[in-house]
């Protein structure tokens, strides 16, 4: 599974796997394919340093990458989180109240800190970041939500660093590729997490010939050797794979509970809502979900107030494990994700079940 | 491109088009594929012979197939239309009124009746269809909304007609696999006219999973060569192609102004509505389909009351080609058809897009 992008990085698949945890990077990335740790959670420069440390020491002189979020923060970029707090209307705060409360959901233990700052989406956090990644061998800066800052493209440039960014429109990947990132992401609406409307099958070929002749990485939906060989004969010169590893046994989802409603999910069990930051993110849908997702309820409020609104709520559910209420990003082939097994057993799938899927376009094609 | 099913059906490509039009049908059928012919808008038996006896004399004895559609009809089977009109409420009728009177539709002249007609949704008037059928060497039965009857599949494997029927979710792939339907037609989020929430990426192989080893076609943002190979990797044994016959010179559309709409509009123009039918369906989203979807209208009816209630008004918006409102079922694929070409041009370019589709996927796989 080799394309020129894969052989510029010099990993034998051309694999790339998005994950929150350390653990499941460096497995990716052993295992021949190419890891990139999310830094979103990250709140302390320190702790980004520990995990890269461990990150570093554990692939081996193989590459890895690390996707930081840079969203448009410059409107709420130096003022401070009790300024933006206050941006958030009564009737909001009073509805995470009530749904808490209707569903018993405990408080946190006196002096424990809901885990998710807004901190992590404003700028000046990801430059700290930035600043961090730069002293490890990072072979690819990834931003999820907009386009990195010219400065930061051409310090990445200066240093042999690839960056890459996600797109969920063809709009969106030449603002891209005119800023100058080196890959676009073109991510389809059936992804986990941010998407847009557009579904994988018709983005990739749209966004890879927009622009062209960047490579074009695949999302959305890809979980299998199979969806592998579309997304490559679709014009993409690799994968990029969320979900899937969300149920390896290198993740660590902090909640029993969770990993098993994630087996358990079908594919039609996702939805895409705002109620996670306020921008459209799929996600396991839950009665926390459709709270937000009522038309008869306050709505979602725009990003980053929803993030800020509901931070301390979704520790609180995740914490006690409140089942109707607990969800994470995933995307549709959560369906396809019915079993825990080691990133290793997962890549060996994926590349097994390419050769075939080649082996059955080959006898279709009468090349066999 | 030979798969098991287009040897069973004698066709040089396992390439299924769907269309209301019969000459796009019978060209498709000519240039090695497999067209399906629409039976919906007919709403007299001898209007479906008078062109079923033209494709017959237009396919040189090549096979063709024709789409019915047998809703869950029984519930207004046996009532007639007017008791069916009485059922929808004024308010809806109001803001019908209102809306083609706020981009001033004119009337339609007297004597002149709408064209579309709830008759074509219902059991006695597919029945009739059916009838029709038989008399033709139709090698194909197609159904659009749920499982035909048992007797109607029967009655087809008696006469060798093999039968298909669309589904969105494994769930309904499994119910007509059940009914003992021959092909599954998959059909993603992406696709025009009726469709679920799964993306083609994730439903084809889901569904061809479930229903093994019934073969499934792959339906929903396919409109290109690598598009279809994607299809066919994902473990389809055929494609099924419905937008993009709609700006070929083959179709009549009877509106210069909507076939320009459609060569203009981009992936992100579409909309899945529930103006149309009543069941979400995608279509150009219009300043009619904004009007059905404000959460501040009175919203679409049920199936089949909102076909009922705007078959009038759409008539009208086509007749005056009122460009705000005037729409089309249509897949995100509406982005990738920006040119008028045969249907022979459009097959030349689809097999050769595969093959070179192939040829890339082979290089990847280092099997070039």
């Amino acid at each position: 599974m080799q394309t020129e992008l894969s052989k510029q990085l010099g990993i034998p698949y051309a694999l790339f796997g998005f994950t929150p945890f350390p653990a499941v990077a460096a497995a990716l990335t052993r295992a021949g394919g190419f890891g990139v740790l999310g830094a979103v959670r990250y709140t302390s420069p320190d702790d980004l340093r520990r995990d890269l440390d461990w990150l570093d020491a554990h692939t081996g002189g193989r590459p890895y990458g690390l996707d930081v979020v840079m969203p448009a923060a410059k409107a709420v970029d130096g003022i401070g989180e009790a300024e933006i707090e206050a941006m958030i209307p009564a009737r909001h705060r009073a509805f995470v109240r009530d749904t808490l409360a209707k569903h018993h959901v405990p408080e946190l233990p006196d002096g424990e800190a809901s885990g998710w700052r807004i901190t992590g989406w404003m700028e000046q956090v990801a430059r700290s970041q930035l600043d961090v990644a730069f002293d490890y061998p990072v072979k690819l800066l990834a931003n999820a939500l907009g386009s990195p800052p010219a400065d930061v493209i051409a310090r990445a440039r200066d240093r042999g660093v690839l960056t890459a960014a996600l797109a969920g429109s063809a709009k969106h990947a030449r603002r891209h590729a005119d800023a100058g990132i080196d890959i676009v992401v073109a991510q389809g609406y059936e992804a986990g997490g941010h998407t847009g409307e557009i579904a994988t099958m018709v983005l990739v070929p749209e966004i890879a010939e927009a622009v062209a002749p960047l490579p074009v990485l695949a999302a959305g939906g890809i979980g299998s050797g199979e969806q592998i060989a579309a997304g490559l004969a679709l014009g993409a010169q690799g994968v990029w794979l969320g979900s899937l590893w969300l149920t390896t046994t290198e993740a660590d989802l902090h909640s029993r509970a969770l990993t098993r409603k994630l087996l358990a999910a079908g594919s039609g069990d996702t939805v895409r809502s705002r109620a996670l930051t306020g921008k459209p993110a799929r996600q396991l849908r839950t009665a926390w979900t459709d709270a937000w997702d009522d038309p008869d309820g306050p709505g979602a409020l725009p990003m980053p107030l929803q993030g800020l609104l509901v931070a301390e709520a979704l520790s609180r559910i995740q914490r006690y494990e409140v089942q109707p209420l607990l969800g994470t990003p995933v995307g549709q082939i959560v369906g396809r994700m019915t079993s825990e097994r080691s990133v290793q057993a997962v890549v060996d799938d994926l590349t097994r079940g390419f050769e075939k899927a080649v082996d059955r376009i080959n006898r279709i094609a009468g090349r066999a």
